[in-house]
């Protein structure tokens, strides 16, 4: 049996769900590629930090979170080091950054994820930042250290979009992305439209969990910049910054402009463009116009879609339905899965 | 440089397509896997054969059928051999079988795929018939041969819908499947919408050349369970035939029935399902209403549209929008794609 050696740099929702999926799915990858994982580190902000290189009980650890809301202070893999140390110096084979996006920068996530490649070894990175700030750098480092760099649930959770591309539309060029890329924003103007104000539907999506404290980034399009930065620099060879992309909000929009599409059999949504004309890239996100006859209108709830465009595919178009915190987890999962298959 | 000999059974309009894909990507294939894929045999119905193992100048064969419907008459790599001989006897490494689609036993189709297959040689299918109704047996004999058996193409033209499920999907146990897979019949309903007669609207697609002359499979759900009973048989492990499928066809849908359910917010649309309750496999093929606020709806013009649930991923929607020829072309040229990668 082979074993596989990984750390876990934050262990919020999305952390604790990759957590489940490998108690879950323990037995069937020792079957299936007669490997065991071992998880030998996770950092937190708030929760401590668990070090063993014997490998950390995570059913015992999920059940303290549930239970306490941090790690077992008393255990003796308790250590005093951020993730950054542990990217640096603890033994395993692959790292699972996972902090928050770190909005303007990237940088500390990109940091991680530099220390473990300079070491040759494999990361899973969950964060978009690196992705949208620092992609070129990463990939040449992985490329040259001969390390895979896996990052499938940045978008749209564990919906394989960039597998896809990579694996299953081999030799096709992306001459075009499309997308409602960001569930808050759609959600608020869900709520608009059925009268009620943007204070109201922030108030509810807080409550049922899916809006961050403070949406501000999610409402101005930042957060939807940050994944369209990510997306064309990896799916188009673009090297761009969400800087560079012409980001406007939904910060303005009344339910007055919403009642004005709706009398066209229109509705209002956050689109999220990037094509190529006359050779230039041209990356887009606005509140757009949608008619109610078209796919993208019947995107609701917590729901995204993506429509990826190539010469010889056409246009194919994805939509992740109702997505939860495990659909996110599995886009992780699979990425191990990658490399686990490759070891 | 690597050689691949490709023998092509049927050359159509998807045919057609494959060739045009291998003259346009020639070079890159050659540049990036570093191998030539030469065609070394065309079998057609009407046209004739070519058999050449120097390899069948594809631009010179392509002109030809455009500018006479058959292959060059003088042709001293003419040969009256039928499919099946060639599958049997001509020295290739990849088989692609084209033909049309026999309804009720897939048989001949089958027979050219098992003799490839017993002879050692990869095969890619492009017709739906093995799968709908031998997929185990073919199956079965690819694995102990070493082969690979591909066929990306048979649902939803090149969309991967089958390798996003083998290569995306790890590990994710399919629970349903639901589309509407027949562009024929989503094309009638529509025109019934808008007030055409059924017969007004098959004269106006034939005449756009994406309905066939007997439309009876189409409308009458056969086409549709070929589909089904591969999906099921190949991402559920099943083992079942259309015949096993409770079809309803929309040749009794009347504008009628259009109205009352446009009345209530709804489309009808040919929709088909298959899902396990109790441990039992349930597939289905019939008219349903659908809400004009569902992306089902929203699926028009020769689109169409599938979702796919997992355990571990949810349900993940694909729409493939307004295919042409090109795009079935590029899933026979993706799985030699894959064969080729692995050579």
């Amino acid at each position: 049996m082979k074993k596989i050696n990984v750390a876990l740099l934050g262990f919020g929702n999305l952390g604790q769900s990759v957590a489940r999926i490998l108690l879950e799915k323990k037995e069937e990858i020792e079957k299936v590629y007669n490997t065991t994982v071992s998880v030998v580190a996770i950092t937190t902000k708030t929760r401590g930090n668990l070090v063993d290189a014997w490998g950390i009980d995570l059913e015992r650890v999920l059940g303290n979170i549930q239970e306490t809301g941090v790690f077992p202070k008393a255990s003796e893999t308790m250590l005093q080091r951020n993730a950054l140390d542990v990217a640096e110096a603890v033994e395993y084979d692959v790292l699972v950054e996972m902090t928050p996006l770190e909005y303007a920068t990237g940088r500390m996530a990109t940091d991680h994820i530099m220390a473990a490649l300079k070491r040759g070894k494999h990361v899973i990175c969950a964060n978009k930042g690196p992705l949208a700030w620092h992609y070129k750098e990463i990939e040449a480092l992985a490329e040259k250290n001969g390390c895979k760099f896996l990052f499938e649930s940045t978008v749209m959770d564990g919906t394989p979009i960039f597998s896809i591309v990579r694996e299953n539309l081999q030799m096709c060029k992306v001459t075009e992305i499309k997308g409602i890329l960001n569930s808050t924003t759609n959600y608020i103007l869900q709520g608009l439209e059925h009268g009620k104000t943007a204070k109201e539907v922030v108030a509810e999506g807080k409550k049922r969990g899916f809006i961050e404290t403070n949406p501000k980034n999610d409402v101005e399009g930042h957060e939807a910049a940050a994944k369209m930065a990510a997306l064309v620099n990896v799916l188009m060879g673009a090297d761009i910054t969400p800087d560079d992309i012409e980001v406007t909000g939904i910060e303005d929009i009344t339910k007055e402009d919403i009642d004005k599409a709706a009398a066209k059999g229109n509705v209002l949504k956050l689109i999220c463009r990037a094509y190529e004309k006359n050779g230039q890239l041209h990356v887009k996100i606005a509140p757009e116009e949608i008619s109610k006859l078209n796919a993208y209108a019947t995107v609701t709830g917590t729901s995204q879609v993506i429509s990826i465009t190539t010469d010889l595919m056409g246009t194919m178009t994805i939509i992740e339905e109702s997505p939860e915190m495990e659909q996110a987890g599995y886009g992780v999962f699979a990425d191990l899965l990658t490399i686990i298959k490759d070891l």
